[in-house]
């Protein structure tokens, strides 16, 4: 009955909005090198203004962990012509708002604003690109407050530091081991010096993409990108990316870990998998359709599995990062119920899995998989700051337009049988990474004491 | 009875040769910053000659894993003014004998000669030292013999291989997790620039560490040294080495690898371990008295332990490399009797070390062992190049002659409590990396061919 309710609506929701299915998408280059994406949707005067730079936390120095996310911060503390905080400080005056992120593969800054404020943001966003003042006072007041984020988002979760550490297990050569925010101890011994060698090799035009989404048009973008971003000469130190790759992952690794702030253990498992590459995406689509298939929703493998027919847990879930510079990570999470140990839960884990790769992929539940994904696109092209972002992901992780407009495609003519190949390509114990996070048992306390 | 031959014949040794006990050291540096230390050896007309770079793998670029090792090949290819192989030959033609070797924190070039060569071997080192000639065709030649070595070594030994994915789940965030010779992937991938940019930023005299060791003087090498190496340029470019170190360790983790070609499989455990620092050396001392205790020889704990009193195990062994510039492993294998499995000799070990800690150290064991170092030092004061190599080996790793005089009587002086004190700071499950290699067990191999 829910199903078909769902069904059913969706159904109503594409034949509501049908013209919004289309991306009216419109790119160029400046002379200089920077991209322009040009998203246009007039369905009200508002436009979202977003320098996507190709640099993230895995184009740090090593050692240097931290740089690219500390960066980002320090580029709302003032250029040389502009006072620290005055940047969000005008946005607001002219009734937008702002911010950014950092993740792996790239760092992004955006600010949504009434249209025809966007040479405004134009014109702050390029003096910073440019002009950046790295004041000293100012690095250590924001190390203070970087290390204090990480104090609540990190050292405060135990889930947090399960991440770090499986991630670190995960890859044994690549950057990605590392995490985002950095280790605590290189956040520390960050200099003035480290911020600025980043920003001076990655922050530049032919190093960023520019996506302007909303009321506008691409003549309009191109004369005012010509105005402000135009005159930031290119720099010849930009290359194209090249990080260590993993080698060969010969071993399955376990990481247990123990807190006794954790309140309610669980299981992890994570592959080593493949990413979407320009003109070669099938094989990531297949893993996000295989996401969906055994971790995503009531209706999913482990889900029915674990939670319903054998009822050893209260969650479970899939997950898989398609959009990627380099290779990644596929994984599934199990939470098993009151009663139920890490060791029943992972057996059980691993027969469903197991068993679903002897009896392969559902029919019916992969075209519903199907039909949700496109029903949740064209939900979120409601929002041009999602697509937007999507845009900026895809394009920063080595994507071309023609990737992203074919991606829907590749998407939907995914066979049960390509799911199946991608299944028994990555789901191989050697490149796994088991994680089980717990409180100290009892008698497991005891025997630490004594090796402490 | 055995015990007290042995005794005996180290009580002759001591007696027969008291003189070598004292090493007979000097050293200065030349203007351009190049160490130089001399040790004097004056029984037979014979001198070492060795050139040691403060500069190994753990100093490549990452991603650039191999160029220190592919570098130390090249080393003997030629440079502007000698021929391809030239180096090697005139020592032999000479009647010495010459070799080098690449670690994580060094990478050592020596020769063996006649005293009265002594010139000729400065002249020609200083000449690969500045004028290396990297022929882009003997390049490839030597990536093929590069490659040729890695098969040898480590592809064909699964107990290689373990020993790199083991080592790479040890380290989270330093260097040391990649081997020495390189992931094979980069080996493949490394340029003639690569090797050049190593070169050039690490072979240089105030980088470089000159040990002479055999039938010279102080003044003989000064005067040579000055005429050979004394016209090479300082390079201002080489700074204090720092690596990325470790973020807090929070979960042991388990490597289990499976290889068809296993015989004889083993398992196991390393945990993070601090090294000998300069001016600090008493927990590193502590910890090599704990691997002899642990691990070294037939009376040791374990051996005794696991291979007599409850025989689960034919071989047991500790092992821990104190002599390194940043943290290192401390480590023991256990490999168990025929029909004796993994889980079951682990959870032997886990009860001995966790008896260990609660008995502690047995005085009489702990005397032996320290009268064993003393005599395997004497012994090995026999052999001019051991010497050397000891000096060099400390030297690049940090430690200054003082703690190199220093360690003999540190070792001597180190109590039982010290040892309990460091064996329960560093035996702890956090840092630790369990590995198990076996062959796969034949349900693991349906399974896995499923999983495939």
């Amino acid at each position: 009955m829910r199903r078909a309710a769902l069904f059913l609506a969706l159904a109503l929701t594409f034949i509501a909005r049908p013209a919004l299915a289309t991306e009216n998408v419109t790119d160029f280059v400046l002379d200089n090198g920077m991209q322009v994406v040009v998203i246009e949707d007039h369905r009200a005067p508002l436009a979202v203004h977003m320098v996507w730079y190709r640099a993230g936390s895995a184009d740090e120095r090593p050692g240097a962990s931290g740089a690219a996310h500390f960066l980002e911060h320090m580029m709302f503390r003032g250029t040389e012509t502009r006072a620290p905080g005055e940047f969000s400080e005008r946005v607001a005056a002219n009734g937008g708002n702002d911010n950014a992120f950092t993740s792996y593969d790239y760092t992004a800054y955006f600010q949504r604003v009434a249209a025809d404020r966007l040479g405004l943001m134009m014109e702050m966003e390029a003096d910073r690109m440019a002009n950046l003042l790295l004041r000293p006072e100012l690095v250590e007041t924001e190390r203070g407050v970087i290390l204090e984020e990480r104090n609540q988002r990190v050292e405060n979760e135990p889930g947090s530091l399960f991440r770090e550490q499986t991630s670190a297990a995960q890859f044994l050569n690549h950057p990605y081991g590392a995490p985002i925010i950095g280790w605590r101890h290189e956040i520390e011994a960050l200099s003035r010096e480290d911020l600025n060698a980043y920003y001076t090799r990655h922050y530049a035009p032919n190093n960023a993409i520019l996506i302007v989404a909303g009321d506008v048009t691409p003549d309009e973008v191109r004369r005012l990108a010509e105005t402000h971003y135009g005159p930031i000469p290119a720099n010849p130190a930009v290359t194209e990316r090249a990080r260590p790759q993993e080698p060969p992952q010969r071993a399955p690794r376990r990481v247990t870990m123990e807190d006794a702030r954790v309140a309610q253990p669980y299981v992890t498992r994570s592959w080593l998998a493949p990413e979407r590459d320009p003109g070669d995406q099938r094989q990531a689509a297949a893993l996000v359709l295989l996401s969906e298939l055994l971790g995503g929703g009531q209706t999913s493998v482990l889900t029915t599995a674990l939670q319903y027919d054998n009822p050893v847990a209260v969650f479970t879930s899939a997950f898989y990062g398609a959009t990627s510079l380099d290779r990644t990570r596929f994984g599934v999470v199990v939470v098993p119920a009151q009663g139920v140990g890490l060791a029943e839960a992972e057996a059980a884990l691993d027969a469903e899995i197991a068993r679903f790769l002897e009896t392969g992929v559902d029919a019916e539940a992969l075209e519903r998989i199907k039909f949700g994904l496109k029903a949740s696109r064209i939900y979120q092209q409601d929002n041009v700051q999602s697509v937007a972002q999507r845009y900026g992901r895809a394009l920063t992780s080595g994507l071309a337009l023609e990737d992203i407009a074919a991606w829907p495609g590749i998407l939907d003519s995914i066979t049960g049988e390509e799911i199946m190949a991608v299944a028994r390509d990555v789901l191989v114990p050697e490149r796994s990474v088991t994680g089980w996070l717990r409180a100290p048992e009892a008698d497991k306390t005891a025997n630490t004491e004594v090796m402490q």
